[in-house]
């Protein structure tokens, strides 16, 4: 029998706050009610924020990123459209598949599982693309499974320099809220997130920020759609409401959770993500393994994915965190099954939740056969934390 | 300010049972885990004994009932097929627009808002329909709008009769589990539901019911399709998951409120949600107020739409009800703005309820000057609820 | 099987409302960590506010409202001290024997159980008790077994009159927060009161106001005490914190409590609980039943207790109410046994509360064998609260 | 601002169970309906088994485990007698206060604060005791504030050598229900544990255990009591009640923290401690450290008392570890403040959690100015706890 808390580890669902959890915890309520938008109205506001957007418009669509995926394509884009994306993981990868089902033309730059956005193959597609047929451009901002955060701005500068008019589409599922997102500097048109990650939020929530120049392309395009449709979304938005039921105990949760991102701070935010992620890559180091990320140009601060040494199989070390230890860790997805697992630290963690997941990940890589040193890790990753005493105790002082 | 319980009788979300409010009070799982599975399981299986299915499946879509209309359509049809529908209230409306804008060939009956299906005028089209134009036949089983149910079964002798080979879809999101539903003895063949109308949970999931002959198009269907592809959904259901992030503690509400439906019993539901509504029929009577249901065979048991006396404005009602006695009442949709109100009386519900809502529906309705007499509707539905003294007293002995 | 809301019309616990529940779903914290005051702090601002004191002190003891008679006696009083207690109703009866138990020289007067504190008695008996041998006067402010409020300034009046130095111990378990309460006005020593009532929360707290005459006469009692012993209290509380382990959901919960009720005002709180009883005892004057209260300058306005007609045993109606409605309401207490039921109406209530209680009320009252009038309680209640079109519709235009 | 979990590892309140949490997530209701035994029942029934005891009876006080001090003495002592107790820490000083201010003649033993109860010195005392002047001896069977463990059983044995007829009091609070106690076996008169520790609950409760003999003493003892009166509350907890309104979400609360605990089972409970407390105990060892605690064989396994090194004060150890790392210590009392701090290892712990408390404690250690190696104490704690890959290969094949 499992006792104690329960660790979870994974890029997403993340650990709610209390603060939200306990937000979520209502009677049911009449969505059409003259007040409702006093429950939506701050939402609309503060996702603007965390998107960094003040031209661009945000849409909540009820069930997940990927439906999101699905609503920004089916809403600015034409049966037959010629697309560009890379494939460089997992979620990259189901986002092809899923704009290949939407019938999209789908020009696939294949690159590692590990590497990042290939922006020169990018720009010299662009380049040669003289009559504009590409519509779009997809870019996974953080791809989940190999823990690589891509060059977004490069993109930008790409098309900017190509003088191509290609709407940017990006994934933010896993960096949004949690890394640095700015829409409007980087000219992103199509942005998507969901409620589960960097968002702190339970599942069930996917968002979708649209700029004003997908706003345009929204009005030409024909793709069929319904319970995805744009218009009719931002048509309820505006009377704080929604076309269909909405899961109103999400909505107090991502309430409470974006007053909860407001009083830390989108920067505060950043800077606590990128310190703890160095943490983990540290830890990881001190064990001596690999990261399928390939640069540390790319290291993910929300998500680190590690390659297990040769004759441990990855799914041992899941295993045994799981049933042992109560620690639910990411696993390697696609080609990487076996050969890596993932730690996700993003959304409302600190130190001490890193180095749990770090204490057990070592626990369940000894069991499974890695000859790795117990407490190396953790060791490793406190270096990164600790404060000098001097320093400690002027603090105390100051406080 | 408003003080002491909402007072919640909409259609829809519905009052939550405690036990499922509790069940949802839990921290994020990954659902990925290898016992995952123990939390979908049961859920499954009881979904299909509340649609009356032993043969079909059913699927759990992330979103909305609305979402679950696009997954029986996209799944199953292709472009440009005809089907018959008919529109007599706001929801089976919402649905033809729908079939119209996923490039269906919508064949629209226009009946009374307050008819049910008009099963005569169906039965004369598709036997007309020689060449099997007709792909599919659309049934609202319970139009929300108007409180009025249709005769499934009728529909399918229809088609019996006919010797027709269209798929029959039934919208049942305010009827399935909540009044009887007999999927696999009505031959239907996609039946959606919501979780937050009969199924006692907040909003934020579909419920698709598919039988084996919808299974059988859906393998020909070519309609464009990605967030709904059921064939995915079913895969990942056939491991008890999803295909993508599904809203766990949504799970966690509906497995709870599926225990307590089936420790009631589906015939007990039936009975109490008949006996219940007869109540509020006999509240409506005593206030001398018209349904909107035009015949007493069309009397929904889940909710009663009411028509506000001439002079007397329903938005008032619902306004007033709201303000000054924190109750919500459902308004008028389309037509009927203005000139309906509705008491949903569907769900987790008791006498006490139904009398509160009656209760405070008559001050409303007073306070925006109907000439109703306080006291008479809930007079009438305490006789309608009230045991004799005589049997009060055997019962009461043999406890 | 029970479905639906659970009605519950105790004088207590009551009704609690969904803030103060969300409030108290909470992990464990210590309660010696640095900040713990903050959570305490406002609660007791906030206490005196709602006892009507500047000048006393308020500590909040685990355990219950009896806990707090205890600390009221043994923290001031010493052994063999002579009081004067009435005795007319379970609680004044209950505080009696739990006086004689902690071995106080007890003088009762008793009188009807239905009759206010005997002022008068008391005026003769203080103003005969020439060297001042009585050394407490006990008063129960609100008795919640008959539902009769005394007259409290009145006590203190006879007391002044007498020129009396006697302590004066006031139980406002059942009124403190509801109705008016001027602990520093009426010159009130000790005033006790529970989480559970007029202050919305779970049981589990006792609230004891303290004056500064208590203060100084705590210097010289040597009764003994260890948990309840008000000075190693109030020294913790100086720190924001308790002598031992403090139910810590429980104070969550009592600050989201008070915090609500000063949104609301206390002058607000006290015309509501005014008006809602007035409906109450409306609907009894309409069923032809008598009140326990024998004068309307009695009536309490928190609780309300009914005599039912002979041949109907109260015990039926109460267990008719619970078992076939879900509705809980009070059962007489004693000698009432049998002979009279209360409805509980305070704490965070309103108008459909009220009507819902009575409406199961007279449903159980003719189910016992009461030949009431079905409606005839309701319609009554509702006469006493609705609003008139023309000023209903004046309201709405303001809004 | 403080983000991520709040580690809790102060020796109580401990970590509630989700399962725990979620029951406490209720309504009110009457605590005087008739099926209120339902709640009540297995309550009683479960804590006889956590005691040891089929004999005796157990009682649930709301308050604390301070009342429940109270409620041993003032129930079955009288003013005047003699007793025998031992001071070695903080909270057997407490008791011999209370013992004091409840007007005992108290033999107080004081040794070391570190050592266990005087066993030898108890055996001279109660051999020369020869007219049996000491009514009742007391022993803190887990000194919660040094992290000692004493022995009862051989105090046990010291009464039968020397033919003493004295109660046995034992205080448990830190111990029932998470080290082995046999009350039956030991002839323990009176048990005293609160909710909050191992009974995986929060604070609000305290539990008192009875033996026959006890309860024949009772019949006789004439001390004061009211509150904790225990015939009082034995005669309603025969009924499923209380005598007063107890903490209703609380009673939830423990209900599901029996059943959780007897799904453990209290064999594996107890290895389960052990198991953990050996790890904590290994980390000191590694960081150089000494424990409080004498000799090996007064190690506790719900708490350690950790000594800090010359020069650092540990006032700043907690402090650094709550202001920075969000992580709740143990505090040392009295004498031991700034001297030592507390690792609280008990109730619903895995390993995770014992690693995150040992991780930061050694970076708030070698903040406030320890010279301790980073991951020293975690690597050694994760020693004790890991499994070699050869048997954990073995039981990932059996699962």
């Amino acid at each position: 029998m499992k006792t104690g808390l329960a660790h979870l580890y994974i890029p997403g669902p993340t650990n709610v706050p209390e603060v939200v959890r306990r937000a979520m915890n209502v009677p049911m309520q009449d969505h059409r009610a003259s007040d409702f938008d006093q429950l939506t109205g701050s939402i609309f506001e503060d996702l603007k924020a965390v998107y960094g957007t003040t031209k661009g418009r945000v849409a909540l669509f009820p069930g997940s990123g990927t439906g999101c995926w699905e609503a920004a394509i089916t809403n600015t884009l034409n049966p037959g459209d010629k697309v560009l994306m890379a494939r460089h993981g997992h979620f990259s990868h189901l986002w092809v598949e899923m704009a290949k089902k939407l019938d999209l033309d789908v020009q696939v730059v294949d690159v590692a599982w590990g590497a990042g956005v290939p922006v020169n193959e990018f720009a010299r597609i662009l380049g040669a693309d003289r009559h504009g047929d590409i519509k779009a451009v997809f870019v996974t901002h953080n791809e989940t499974a190999t823990g690589v955060t891509s060059d977004v701005a490069a993109v930008r500068a790409v098309l900017d320099g190509a003088l191509h008019d290609a709407l940017l589409f990006v994934d933010g599922v896993s960096s949004i809220g949690s890394i640095p997102f700015r829409m409007d500097d980087w000219g992103v048109d199509l942005a998507v997130t969901g409620s589960q990650k960097g968002l702190m939020s339970p599942a069930g929530m996917g968002m979708l920020a649209i700029s004003e120049k997908a706003l345009r392309a929204a009005q030409t395009s024909k793709m069929r759609r319904a319970f995805f449709d744009l218009a009719d979304m931002l048509k309820q938005h505006d009377l704080g409401s929604f076309p269909y039921t909405p899961p109103v105990p999400l909505l107090h949760g991502l309430k409470a959770a974006l007053n909860r991102m407001m009083d830390e701070g989108l920067p505060n935010i950043h800077a606590r993500h990128k310190r703890l992620a160095n943490g983990v890559r540290r830890a990881v180091a001190a064990w001596g393994l690999d990261l399928c990320a390939e640069h540390p140009t790319l290291y993910s601060d929300t998500v680190t994915a590690i390659r297990t040494p040769e004759g441990v199989d990855a799914r041992d070390v899941i295993r045994i965190a799981y049933d042992r230890y109560n620690c639910s860790l990411g696993s390697g997805l696609g080609p990487l099954s076996g050969k890596a697992f993932r730690i996700g630290h993003l959304g409302d963690l600190n130190e001490g939740m890193c180095l749990t997941a770090i204490a057990l990940a070592e626990m369940a890589l000894v069991e499974a056969g890695a000859r790795i040193k117990l407490g190396s890790g953790v060791a490793a990753a406190q270096e990164a934390y600790v404060m000098r005493p001097a320093e400690a105790k002027l603090r105390l002082a100051a406080e």
